[in-house]
């Protein structure tokens, strides 16, 4: 399928961090925005994750490595594995994978739809 | 874990289409540079495959649907489904990522690295 945004409810995950997130069935994509200033703190999950760079800054870190990513650069995150991130010097969007699908994205994603106008 | 492209070894799937393929346990990402008017012909896998444009414009077919996109648009491919990519109007570079790892380009990746000089 042809992903179109505007028709996948966003979801404010931290504040000034949105997500969307179409998924199938190994798989969830999750177009990330986060604002100058804002924090994905940091968290873990079984869900193995992999993302890039969209635009803007991004300064991640992955277990006890933290680097500042610009567009096109990438990240596998592993199973279980403690993560953060932040936007520096403005706005980042990445887009982030994850295998499996998060369940608990996918059911908030169908909420937001169901409740829709 | 951080990707260093650089130190991904590239291989060519089709003339003038080049993909590097960091991977995990659950997924592969895939850099894919198409050179203008170079073809990933119509193909399919039973690998779930995501994506998103990363810059330039890309026609892409899924099953009997094709739409152009730009930086930043995505899609799913569910498994097994036909599918085709060109690029148009210039060179198109992507992020795919498919679930489960495609033990093909994985084993590529790694014979690739070992005769490495």
């Amino acid at each position: 399928m042809f992903v179109d945004l505007n028709l996948v409810p966003p979801i404010e995950i931290f504040p000034g961090v949105r997500i969307r997130t179409p998924y199938g069935k190994n798989l969830m994509l999750s177009y990330v925005e986060i604002e100058e200033g804002a924090v994905v703190s940091t968290h873990r999950h079984p869900h193995e994750q992999g993302g890039v760079v969209l635009s803007g800054r991004m300064e991640l870190t992955i277990g006890d490595e933290t680097r500042t990513l610009g567009p096109g650069e990438m990240y596998i995150i592993p199973p279980d594995t403690p993560h953060r991130a932040s936007a520096v010097g403005g706005r980042a969007v990445a887009m982030d994978v994850f295998s499996p699908v998060r369940e608990d994205y996918a059911a908030r994603t169908e909420a937001a739809r169901t409740a829709a106008p």
